[in-house]
């Protein structure tokens, strides 16, 4: 990924800021009191966004003027594309320092994208502890409850008394930025329960903590895909969720925010696929690059076009002796490649968010051909009458008719297996709505027509 | 929306309960205990998805074996389709319990979706208070900051200690069903600062609250988008966001969980605009509603489709001089839909997460020609070679290849200007990515193509 936000992305008030600061850095004689000042009220959410589209020598030198804290709550929120060309210009022992104070899922993500010598440079500098956290949560794979986890948290024993959480909180609050519960584990480390910060409050600081928490609580194996975690989050509102591993030892935990974040990347995704285009053209600066990424999809889309253009070219002698059949190609092309994005973009919701599986194969398959059968006898109906008005020819109106009831009954049904398909063989079934499936199911239409169109007029003895 | 969910929507545990209780609650002799017992461990949110299934008949006298807190929840969890006739069969002062119970924005919810005589019948039964207040949250628009709030919370004034601040928790306990700040207001109700309630944990309770509350806090206006709400949460990483009205009075407040819905469900909506389907198809029962839903759809590109055979049948002597011409029909319609539609998510996408806006629109619609150029170049180019190569005539490969150049630069145009218009004249940008836009530039294709064929033969006095 080399794509960089543009400052186009950033509201009015956000823009002129950086204006601002690209002149006062750009100066002779630095203002570095007037430059801090511009920033103090900021949100670090805000100053990341701003930074994210500077260009990087002075971006680092912002980051120089504020105090560590802020300069690592700002990295942790900027953009990859942007923070990688930033780091590469702070000396590892300092980036280590602001790796230090991130958040360790943050810091595991920053780490993980610089280059092998210099993450190893890095982490050099970063304190024994904090080092084997990081190298165990790069260990996991990205997109699962592993990767996503920090392993920041409040936890206490079982024996421990309200008291002793509240001071573990206390011993924490530099380290963990949002706490939700507190865990409580066995002496295996085993998560046994957990309390919330509301039942701490409410309770006096001799009592023990088992006798309240909350023991049936929901928790996720490191390996749970982070679709599958987001899901369960959503479904129980859970404001945290932890994370163990096979023997139930705590590892981590996953906060809202990250899960807000896997929904609406994991969706967008399905969007841009459809389309055959990338989050990332949003932002991105170069003309040539977005093309590069959306000519894929057109070329090949390009490519079943051509087969419909044989297909017609194969027709040749039946065109020039029915002309009138030429007048009826985009109807069937069009509404085939319509009908199947339907089906299948149903269906791929349906996959995304667990409402439809495989095991329902059968009856969603049934479904979308009734519907089919619907809209096919629908369309069929009304564009055969069409085609009788217009040319008054019968014969056409069945041929057209009929193939406009066929292309949707295979187009439909279509676009509820090849999603089921791709999920059992674990392709992404977004792909069932992208360009090339849509454009398939408008080569399958054109066959569908000429192939009845030369069964028909022969049947009827209409040829010469 | 009369859609409801089907049994096949759910995993196979919940598949298994819902013939379970049918079965138990189809006998003649009932077996109370044991249904109690099949849902004592399950959390409401399950048991929700349990009750969306089945009959109206049937989970009202679920409901009835469930303590009114457990009811209340469920209740609250369950889809709108499902839950509307299984209020009907509550007696109106047992609902109005229930919704007693209930988070007050769960509450107005419920009491939304009942008839007019139903909810006054409803209400006439709640206490006083409460009644006013979801009076209240029903008269704001439900895709506002004041429809999505909750009033329930937990806000003390700035004089207050400690200890009061938890005296009020502990008060609140039962009414605020997730805790996560407690608000301070001046005198006037005005909000002036928040507290974690790890900094109450962890502070003196003889401690006055503005001597350490953030006084730097952000909050929304009632009248906000909830889609802007949910961007500025995210943005911020919080946990609750509160609500305030014109004069800065605290009104309520919403928490994460409702921002996540919001999120997905504003995308979710684009896509399925995109293909022209609803939400409601991944769990509709009748076939004949689907198609009913999805037709209009088809029927306006079977209409732009009818245009584009109307432009054939226009140049049918052409075509049938130039037979050759009908040959690149698919690869010129198909291919300026797709690219229009690639143009089109983008800024639709870009529009919905407030990184494009009106300003721009110039510098926008800028970068998608030039992109537009490159891919026309690139397909023109390689489609012009294609047409020579097979079909030996260069008039052909320059009208093909020029018209696809032509159509892509016009299709990417009006696919970046198209949502940019619809924005400001407040029409859904998301449209401009369904089946009609995109069919609709097919047709352009076409006419470009005939045009262009017309002008070109002619000039090189082609035609006889």
């Amino acid at each position: 990924m080399t794509t960089r936000r543009t400052i186009e992305s950033l509201d009015e008030h956000k823009r002129e800021l950086v204006v601002t600061l690209d002149r006062l850095l750009g100066a002779k004689e630095q203002n570095l009191g007037m430059i801090r000042n511009l920033l103090v009220d900021l949100h670090h959410a805000d100053i990341a966004d701003v930074l994210d589209v500077m260009d990087p020598e002075y971006a680092v030198r912002v980051l120089d003027l504020l105090d560590s804290e802020t300069a690592s709550d700002i990295l942790a929120e900027m953009e990859e594309t942007a923070r990688t060309p930033l780091v590469e210009l702070v000396p590892p022992h300092e980036l280590a320092e602001l790796v230090e104070e991130m958040p360790t899922d943050d810091a595991a993500d920053l780490v993980g994208e610089l280059d092998e010598a210099a993450a190893e440079e890095v982490l050099s500098h970063v304190a024994e502890e904090e080092r084997q956290e990081i190298r165990d949560l790069l260990s996991y794979d990205e997109k699962t409850a592993g990767g996503l986890m920090e392993s920041d948290y409040v936890a206490v024993r079982q024996d421990a008394t309200v008291s002793m959480a509240i001071e573990a909180i206390r011993r924490a609050v530099e380290e963990v930025e949002s706490i939700y519960y507190v865990y409580v584990v066995d002496d295996q480390e085993k998560l046994t329960g957990l309390l919330r910060l509301r039942d701490l409050l409410l309770s006096p600081g001799s009592r023990r903590v088992d006798e309240f928490m909350w023991a049936d609580i929901t928790s996720v194996p490191l390996e749970m895909d982070q679709e599958d975690v987001a899901r369960l989050v959503q479904q129980y509102d859970l404001a945290a969720i932890p994370v163990v591993d096979d023997s139930g030892r705590l590892m981590g935990r996953i906060t809202h925010d990250d899960i807000a974040d896997v929904l609406e990347d994991e969706i967008e995704e399905d969007l841009m696929l459809m389309a055959g285009v990338s989050s990332d053209d949003i932002i991105e600066r170069s003309s040539l690059r977005i093309a590069g990424g959306r000519l894929p999809w057109i070329m090949i889309g390009l490519v079943s076009a051509l087969v419909a253009g044989l297909i017609i070219d194969n027709h040749e002698q039946m065109l020039e002796q029915y002309m009138v059949l030429a007048i009826f190609i985009p109807v069937v092309m069009a509404i085939g490649g319509s009908i199947g994005l339907q089906s299948s973009t149903i269906v791929v919701r349906g996959l995304a968010t667990g409402q439809a599986d495989l095991i329902h194969l059968g009856s969603r398959l049934l479904r979308e051909m009734r519907i089919g059968l619907v809209m096919g006898l629908a369309c069929g109906l009304s564009v055969g009458a069409i085609a009788w008005l217009w040319q008054g020819a019968w014969v056409l109106a069945v041929i057209v008719g009929l193939s406009m009831l066929m292309g949707i009954l295979v187009a439909a049904t279509l676009g509820a297996v090849i999603p089921v398909l791709l999920d059992r063989y674990k392709i992404d079934p977004a792909l069932a709505s992208g360009p090339f499936m849509t454009m398939s199911n408008d080569v399958v239409g054109l066959l569908i027509y000429f192939g009845l169109a030369t069964l028909l007029l022969r049947w009827f003895n209409y040829a010469g």
